[in-house]
């Protein structure tokens, strides 16, 4: 693993989705609208608002919405101290819907009962509305009636319109996760280098995604473009001993100790899209134990990457996984499915998992992570990104799999 | 403002909730359901899970509900793989009922149809559920039916009848805002001496929240209680320049400049619970229009803690901010309320808003943080975190308020 930051790429493009791709998007969900026969979608995740718009924003107790028409034009409903920001970043888009103030500022009236009453003067004609979902969701302190309540009309929430779409990313939407992982490997690097006996879980991960932001921004320059407060641009963190035999373990406070386990994670984030990294490792040569359990998560990993090509289903990818643990006796173990799409959130629609009948196509993405968690032991997981292609999978994230390469030297302490 | 660490206190409690507390959460709960005529309450919503259970889980798409019945009795809905956690954190509750996985592992079954048998199974002479919200909210790649769909009885949303409690905080949760409170001045000091001509945005705020996370963990030690991978319990951030003029401002690549202005945030978190304070900083001296717009809303901003007491209404403290403004001419620049209720969550309900008529009651938890947006001059925001005590308030965050303590000298560079 070198540890050398990645080179900046020779083109000087932004690290963005371009105006026309979000055009594109809509165009997409419109013509969907009319095979559905909606003559209008209303949008409140924010997730889906910054997919279908490129505004991106500090989700709280203040509704946003995008109105799609089946013709394309969008019109987003917002509080008015994001005026300023909706003209920064879609200025493409026309006149917004302003209201106020949550919950009400001095018009006295609910912000959910203007969007209503907005709905009904613009489309009158409306029999029924698409949603994502049927209001605003009860975010921070917000409260509110439904989106039924308010719109005069049957509201068919229909939130997979929008997200079967995102499912398939784009070429450019792929560049961006595949320059994130980039990130995320060389900020799991840093805090590999970085582990000794008595590393805190909060501090150590902090100090290297800290360094690891340094070392992007820097080589990034000003094609790196900040989303809505996302946090750091390159991310680490782990976890370590028994607390590992939960898969989402919780920080504790206290020091890496000789025969740890450790389950880590590494991400970036690049153009609002992440990368995914976990990999499992041992504070000293692990025991028999340790090894064993190592190799029943390396083998079920690598039947799931084997498993993931266009045409099958994602419940089949979970099955094969599931073969292998089971011949090797390992499924009592098993405390979660194999994977996840992702992107522009952690986790995304489809899933590996033996209820998820999806059927996998080039262009998805997804996490393969079986993982084991022995009562006791410890957790045993390495997490990858990989991308569909047209005759099977390509793996995005490049770190070292191998246990050899996993393991923290205890004389470092 | 000293820049020697907080001293911790000398007793050795944990910083954290008690188990009677939450106890004594439920059984409020269990008492406002029976005045209701409610025999049993669904709660979604992660935050009120933790407050009424002490769970702390990574919410994912995975649904994790807390059935509570008017006797304060308190069932667990969670996915398998937080199994371990629920053990470890809320060992008093009683048996949980586990779903395998979302979106159903083996067993064929979404995890609302499981929870929908479960209840019928066990209530079978309810007529109505209560409900925070009807259904698991759409959380990452979450699809699922209502609460509604699969309960066999209407379902009523009453998250009010959590949250107004919510609302009135505990002396033990005074104590960890005010904690907190002390750690978000100690990280705004470390920040504000950092800055200087050139500083990121970006960097800066993680370089200083990770220095205060450091002196803080050190001083605190096992006290510490770590929730649900809440990030670095001691933060800061800035932005910087005529971006100061939107409210909710995003990051931007590139650093300070002579003639910024520069509005700081600065949180601690200790045991679940924030802290909020915000600075209007300006790097060099200020213009005559940056100091009439700071001393426009440092007016405001004393209005504001001057009207806050009890009995008064929330819509009350608004209206006399506004007067304040109106009268110096500052109300055109007016983007939003004076402030929120605050405490497990950045925002919560009451809201410091010309619509909400909510009474001001001992134990209230309020930002007060008037802003004015003055187009190509930028934005004017100190937000302080006041208690409300049984004749006034306290304000919990001590960081000076004065122009002449926030500048950023620019000699530095």
């Amino acid at each position: 693993m070198t540890m050398t930051p990645p080179d900046s790429r020779p083109d000087s493009a932004l690290l963005d989705i371009s105006p026309q791709e979000y055009r594109d998007r809509r165009g997409r969900l419109a013509r969907t609208l009319q095979q559905e026969g909606y003559g209008v979608m209303v949008v409140f995740g924010p997730t889906r608002v910054s997919y279908l718009t490129g505004f991106y924003f500090a989700a709280t107790e203040r509704p946003v919405a995008a109105i799609i028409t089946d013709e394309g034009e969008c019109t987003l409903f917002i509080p008015s101290l994001e005026t300023g920001h909706v003209q920064q970043q879609c200025p493409e888009l026309g006149e917004a819907v302003i209201y106020p103030e949550y919950p009400g500022g001095g018009s006295g009236e609910h912000p959910l009962q203007t969007l209503g009453r907005e709905l009904r003067a613009r489309f009158p004609q409306a029999r029924a509305l698409a949603a994502d979902l049927d209001g605003y969701e009860a975010r921070w302190g917000y409260r509110g009636p439904r989106l039924s309540q308010v719109a005069g009309v049957p509201v068919h929430e229909r939130l997979e319109l929008i997200d079967d779409a995102r499912a398939l990313k784009s070429p450019a939407e792929i560049a961006l996760i595949r320059e994130a992982c980039r990130w995320g490997d060389y900020a799991h690097a840093l805090m590999q280098r970085a582990l000794k006996i008595g590393s805190d879980e909060i501090l150590v991960s902090h100090e290297t995604s800290l360094q690891a932001t340094r070392d992007m921004l820097g080589a990034l320059g000003q094609r790196y473009v900040p989303k809505a407060r996302e946090g750091l641009p390159a991310n680490t963190m782990f976890i370590r001993g028994r607390n590992t035999a939960n898969p989402h373990g919780l920080h504790q406070v206290g020091g890496v100790q000789a025969g740890d386990t450790l389950v880590t994670g590494a991400y970036g984030v690049v153009g609002g899209y992440e990368s995914e990294l976990e990999r499992t490792m041992f504070v000293g040569d692990p025991t028999p134990e340790q090894e064993r359990s190592f190799a029943d998560m390396l083998a079920a990993q690598d039947a799931g990457m084997a498993a993931l090509r266009p045409g099958r289903r994602c419940s089949e990818v979970e099955q094969e996984v599931r073969d292998v643990l089971e011949a090797r006796g390992a499924l009592p173990y098993v405390r979660h499915h194999t994977g996840h799409a992702f992107g522009m959130e952690g986790h995304e629609h489809p899933f590996l998992d033996l209820n998820d009948h999806t059927e996998i196509r080039p262009g998805m993405i997804f996490s393969v992570e079986p993982g084991i968690y022995v009562p006791g032991l410890g957790g045993f997981r390495h997490s990858d990104t990989l991308v569909i292609t047209e005759t099977g999978a390509e793996r995005l994230s490049l770190y070292p799999r191998d246990l050899q390469s996993l393991i923290v030297p205890v004389h470092a302490g």
